[in-house]
């Protein structure tokens, strides 16, 4: 029991490590600037399939058998896997693990998926549940277009505090060694909801409860911003990057250039009109294994914090007149020398 | 750890205690044959609300207070909540527990999600990662049925082989002691697909599911059927009942009449017009915290197998001509004396 009274986070005295990881990612993600990191770019947005639902499974499918080959193991050795994405029902994850004969463990964070799913196989790891697991998202933009806003074909307008659904993919496979890269900490995320009611402004919807988990993650470890050589939000885009940093701020905590967000680094946001940047699972999903994990192997980053953010809204229940409760997981990340 | 190499049960040494349960459903389920094991009915399918969906969403939170109620907690001091829901984006449960304060992880298991709520609430504690987990799902016919199949006022045909979405919810919060019953033992499911393609054949597309994780549990633990005194699917209908009898006869096994399932014991079938029986999240999680549990505490059976089943599809993913994943999360509950 690593968890002391009052407190949230859970200090992994195990410290799971990351056996391996893979992303995949669409065109547009493809040509932005994290471009070198991918494991693999699609140039058709089908990925060979005759819908995006199966896109979107197929990418996962795709990465889900990367992150094995790249951590030697066969994928019916994992002792499970957490996964889920943004489709109703989450389709994608379901029917791209239906045949792999592993135990499934479906979970629906939003956009936070990332840091849920790797919190919770963490968590599996450090009680001594499994040998390996697996966490895993994606998301697709088309499938996420059509289901969430518009149909494509339409060409809605859209406003500057939106954001692009980022079609990619990206697991993990964490384990008891074999890597430098360690999952420390996991803080799980409560629900926190500033009234927001504009499905268009998911940073302002999240950035609350990042504000929320990153300030209990800070006062669980008696850490601060200074003792991270970066902090990632997930999907705040370039608004909720600047909000989070302005509610820092009022209380006086100044988080720095250290703090950046996934959705602002995954493209370049004026050149490929993204207004303010990327979203959906697949944004911190991609960037984690795309660029947070190899930048630390490469050594850029020695302590990283992983804050996935994710808005617990449906269409319906915009519809139906409802503010966006957002929530957020954040995972300490460590390299040992 | 103590997971057999080869196996997927884990056997929980410290046996997580029930420290309370609640239950809450509608009119239908309250004028059915366990209506008197339910902490509350409602009259009202709107839950006093004005949506189905913001109703669904009331009984959550209900049934979330009610557990704590019982269980003379504080909401405010529970480790976290695993819970989910059929919504889309699982609204229903993240709007339940928006203003709680409490650490959320969602899920998405579909009629699963009791036993993989349970399961993983379960975990956490033996992990010695929090004090006190709620596990918590439910489901609303009107709602689902809204969303899964036609508007209600369509008035739209059923076939004999369709079930009837319950509106109820379960909420169990384990802890490390203060109960005579525990959780023993969990087997996570893997995806199973049959290639069942019709959508009003749930029973049929899960069965297969149930066989895997049921025949899994009885070969990791040693136990056969006869060492429980009853085991529950979770949703499997009559059909889905007496498919899965047969397979497991094929195989020589007899599950025999201690082999329930949660769907066919909640309704009068042919006098409530259900046609194969009960389902959705609903239907298990009242099942357990209305009738099974409290059996349990009265000693009707000493040692229970709890499966609940899920069908991992969407209405897209069967437009789109995909067949039924089926998956089932299975945990053993035992009552010391």
């Amino acid at each position: 029991m690593n968890r002391r009274p009052g407190t949230r986070t859970l200090a992994l005295k195990k410290a799971p490590a990351v056996r391996s990881y893979a992303a995949v990612v669409g065109k547009k993600e493809g040509e932005g600037p994290l471009k070198h990191g991918f494991d693999s770019i699609s140039e058709d947005s089908y990925f060979g399939e005759e819908s995006w639902e199966k896109a979107e499974s197929h990418m996962l499918r795709q990465c889900f058998s990367l992150a094995c080959d790249k951590a030697d193991l066969a994928p019916s050795s994992l002792g499970c896997v957490f996964a889920g994405d943004l489709l109703n029902q989450c389709v994608s994850s379901s029917f791209a693990l239906r045949d792999s004969g592993i135990p499934y463990l479906g979970l629906y964070g939003a956009c936070s998926t990332m840091a849920e799913s790797l919190g919770l196989a963490a968590l599996a790891l450090e009680g001594g549940f499994a040998e390996t697991v697996c966490a895993m998202t994606g998301s697709h933009f088309c499938s996420a277009e059509r289901q969430y806003r518009f149909p494509l074909e339409y060409g809605g307008q859209r406003t500057p505090s939106s954001q692009w659904t980022v079609t990619g993919a990206g697991a993990v496979i964490l384990g008891s060694g074999g890597s430098r890269l360690h999952v420390t900490h996991f803080t799980p995320g409560c629900i926190v909801d500033a009234g927001i009611t504009d499905p268009s402004a998911m940073g302002a919807a999240m950035a609350p409860a990042a504000l929320d988990t990153l300030r209990a993650h800070f006062a669980d470890t008696g850490r601060g911003p200074g003792d991270y050589d970066a902090i990632f939000t997930g999907d705040l885009g370039a608004l909720g990057h600047d909000l989070l940093e302005s509610l820092f701020a009022r209380e006086g905590v100044a988080l720095g250039p250290r703090y950046m967000d996934c959705g602002v680094l995954i493209y370049d946001l004026a050149a490929q009109k993204v207004n303010a940047g990327g979203s959906g699972c697949g944004c911190s999903a991609s960037v984690l294994c795309g660029h947070i994990l190899p930048g630390m192997e490469r050594g850029v980053w020695k302590r990283v914090l992983f804050a996935a953010t994710g808005a617990l809204m449906s269409p319906t229940s915009a519809m139906q007149g409802e503010s966006i409760p957002g929530i957020c997981h954040a995972l300490a990340i460590e390299r040992e020398d």
